[in-house]
């Protein structure tokens, strides 16, 4: 067993907020036993990756070493962490484990695709472990903004490594563990080897906050607005979802949620236990019947998401609930970078609506769920690690959190995915680059982020699209003029004339010079005619269009 | 003349942050003498406007009204108040009006469309007035963040207009005029009917800080600094320009301009005897030959635009200069909502290099142009109108505006683009609502926002495109089996078996089962197509796309 070694492989999350997915490995080279660390997606934008349901990791050099996976463990529900498992499972085939509430949620996803629930094992946590292959993995709970989330300690033949999952410091979280700063200590007393650790808020200069501090403040807000109040957060921030519930209760107001994905995480969470004193929530008809001043609403669509229940109550009335002037609408959230513009237009057509927008910019009324800068030194205190390995971050976030391991004394080292990091040595070294990227789930099919589907979409967006057609005979001769069919462009270019009808006689001219040996061979007339296209709309419109040809022959 | 009125209307601007435009009009209704202040432009996004490229104000209202408009007038030479100059000149033709800076860019703008310089006369600031119709007009000096920025007093027959343009209150604003309180205050000595006033800002609680604030935060930061110090803000930004450049002299770094618009703006500014004391500049040839830590360059591309200097140098080398562990890439900016995906991609592309990224989210080193709410209450106080019309602003803003003007007493009114406001009677009201909306240059054409052009690119990017081709003799016979070819969608699907065979295979039989009358029908024909390509992409892929039929019939 000399030439084995220990090896940390991030295919996503790594460089990137979301769709995480590491791999820890042991044994020799490319021979190692595999455990697969959380399976999530990220979510698709228009500038990128248009029409695109959702972006999973590329688990490819996963797939084709299944038979070396030992196990999948899931560290908590949020969908960047939990989202891929239905659509991935298959083509991994390995057992998953979670703790309760996850696994609740990862049985759901992999229903969908029938995969039957003894997929997912339940664990209880640390000191429970699980031996798979040469790793013994337990649960450590650590305090998230989801119930039951998890870091996890991973025994191997090099020592222990600590992955801390997503994770802040907060004693008193609302629902779920506190941050138990003992136990992390305890993990520690015989040496970590490697501390792979959350690194969204390393730019957070100040300590972070408790979620225990922003129920007050949500209250006196409630309790001082006249009409009614509508709050929105993530559906899976369910500790967010009791602070604004009981808020709610003590301001005497009944809540009603709204928004499949609120309904379905309460009713989880519940299922599993999780939401004891969870005030009970009215229907939409009864809340229909309750005077405003008394009611809230909790709705899915912190994000601005087009179908989600905040935007439908800003484009009018939702199941027979509407916004009106004196009403107050409460984003108990941040918004996203890249999301604003969905989230602002929200705001505005509340404006219009006379509807005050509470817009949480200076955290009055939203705490993050990720330890600040100050938190991941009290975590690196805490371990005393030999490495310390950034992950769940841009590569800006890696960096300066190796920066601030390094200041520390921690051997300290970026690894963004596809990167194969050997934790065995001295030293972190990268020991292969591995190729990683990005599946898209596009409708039902997956499809890789290099096949150029969606590359042929941006094209089409920004350019419009001209379809070409030609009839030939059996002789190669013509049958009558090409013509055109256009698809997001202007009808009318600068001649003043039906932008087709130039296309068609300007394509016309082209194939009455064009000589036999052209109108013979399939390539060459195709691209004359995109040339031809391209240059007349050029001229005509200013821009250089996408082309599809269709030359027909009559046998 | 009883039945004459002072109207107000926003073609752009009043409900949203760009694209500037309002109108006066005095007269009769609907025979008011009119003129336009602003013609501004307002930037796409692949959200809702992919592939255009630029977005401009509907001028339909005015373009029918041509014969009453006086003149244009332009407050400053940001893109959002002149960028349309060159565009619409054409379509409205009248006599544009501007002080000597901005009268130098509006001219380079309408170069480039043949309009001779003539078309603008040069003002100079207030007490100069010019007479147009019934409207005197002048430019009273105020401090933004661009050279020679204006109001505009407006002297009508029902009294006196102030249009605030944009401004914030500075009284050492390092380039261009300081505020003069005294001056703004003597304006309104006689009363003030109306303040029309710039909403930017109304949701930022604090005291506005002056432009000579960041000058020696910006100072220390490029001594500290060991490697070359890159700064990017708005080329227009000029007084930043100047701020960045003279703290790079004092820190003993020569400076060089990267990308067009910066080198334009810097000329333009030249030109007027603006910048007096602006260092001078070294070229790239020569600052490739200065050692890095005495060097600094001010780039452009602040918002994260891909052409940009910032996004070239992101990228690897431009110009023969490049970045290098060690350099420090300074944002002097705030990222516009929706442009931070784009920004985020530049600092992690910086990351990657070693590139410490500074971007300024505590307003060390940089401040913004607008007035804050408590300047807002100055320049309410300190003019005393009978009316507040909030503008340069999203709904939200204009609302909050308004709502503090009521605070204070004053009737605030709401207007949005296209509702003409009354100015004349004892309180503002709402007198018409006027069509309008925006227009896309695309290419080099302007197209109606309704002209379901960009919606159909928007369509082929979510949905990917089929192009589905039949031939039919004069009989109405199929010639062979219709055939399809797919752009921006999978290409193999739940079947196993291309994507393309599949559709062909069921329009196959789609074809041999349908009557003679349909086969005979070109609108029944497409519609089944259609229907059936749609039904085989949605089983085989989840997917409904957008399909371009093309039936051919040969005569």
């Amino acid at each position: 067993m000399s030439t084995s070694r220990l090896m940390y492989l991030p295919l996503g999350g790594a460089g990137e907020i979301g769709m995480n997915c590491y791999v820890y490995g042991y044994g020799p080279a490319d021979k190692e036993r595999l455990i697969v660390v959380d399976l999530g997606v990220a979510f698709p934008d228009m500038d990128s990756t248009p029409g695109v349901d959702l972006i999973l990791p590329d688990v490819a050099w996963l797939e084709a070493r299944k038979a070396q996976i030992e196990a999948i463990f899931i560290t908590h529900a949020h969908e960047d962490h939990v989202g891929a498992v239905g659509h991935l499972f298959e083509r991994l085939g390995a057992p998953i484990y979670a703790r309760a509430f996850t696994a609740n949620i990862a049985r759901r996803k992999l229903d969908e695709y029938g995969v039957p629930e003894g997929a997912v094992t339940t664990l209880s946590p640390y000191p429970e472990t699980v031996e798979v292959g040469p790793f013994t993995v337990g649960f450590v709970p650590i305090s998230h903004s989801i119930p039951e989330s998890s870091g996890l300690v991973i025994d191997t033949p090099e020592g222990r490594v600590l992955h801390t999952g997503d994770f802040k410091i907060d004693t008193n979280p609302i629902v779920g563990e506190a941050f138990d700063a003992d136990l992390w200590a305890s993990l520690a007393k015989d040496g970590v080897r490697a501390l792979v650790c959350d690194s969204t808020n390393v730019f957070s200069k100040a300590e972070g906050r408790s979620e225990s501090t922003v129920g007050p403040e949500i209250e006196t807000m409630m309790r001082e607005a006249s009409g009614m109040v509508v709050a929105t957060t993530f559906a899976s921030n369910i500790a967010r979802l009791q602070t604004l519930a009981s808020a709610a209760k003590r301001a005497g107001r009944s809540v009603c949620l709204l928004g499949r994905s609120m309904r379905r995480m309460v009713e989880a969470a519940t299922d599993v236990g999780i939401l004891g004193d969870f005030p009970s929530v009215v229907s939409v008809e009864d809340a229909r019947e309750i005077p405003r001043e008394n009611l809230m609403l909790l709705v899915t669509g912190s994000q601005g998401e087009r179908r989600a229940a905040s935007a439908q109550l800003a484009r009018g009335k939702y199941l027979g609930l509407s916004m009106a002037e004196g009403d107050t609408f409460l984003f108990s959230s941040k918004t996203i970078p890249g999301n604003e513009r969905g989230v602002i237009q929200i705001m505005n057509a509340f404006s219009e609506m006379g509807v005050d927008v509470v817009y949480d910019d200076e955290g009055k009324y939203h705490v993050s769920g990720h330890a600040n800068r100050p938190d991941l030194l009290t975590m690196h205190q805490l371990t005393k690690p030999q490495i310390l390995v950034p992950m769940h971050g841009e590569h800006r976030h890696l960096r300066e959190h190796a920066k601030l391991g390094k200041a520390g004394g921690i051997d300290s080292i970026v690894a963004v995915n596809g990167m194969m990091i050997d934790l065995s040595g001295n030293a972190p070294t990268v020991a292969e680059y591995i190729e990683s990227g990005r599946t898209y789930l596009d409708g039902s099919v997956q499809v890789g982020a290099f096949d150029g589907i969606v590359r042929d979409r941006i094209r089409m967006a920004l350019n419009g699209h001209v379809v070409a057609t030609l009839i030939l005979d059996e002789n190669d001769d013509p049958l009558g003029d090409p013509w055109c069919e256009i698809k997001g462009i202007a009808e009318m270019g600068s001649s003043d004339a039906p932008l087709v009808d130039v296309l068609e006689h300007d394509l016309g001219q082209m194939i009455n010079r064009a000589n036999d040996k052209t109108l013979a061979d399939d390539d060459k007339l195709e691209e004359q005619i995109k040339r031809t296209v391209r240059q007349t709309t050029q001229a005509e419109i200013g821009k250089k269009v996408e082309v599809t040809v269709v030359i027909s022959r009559l046998a």
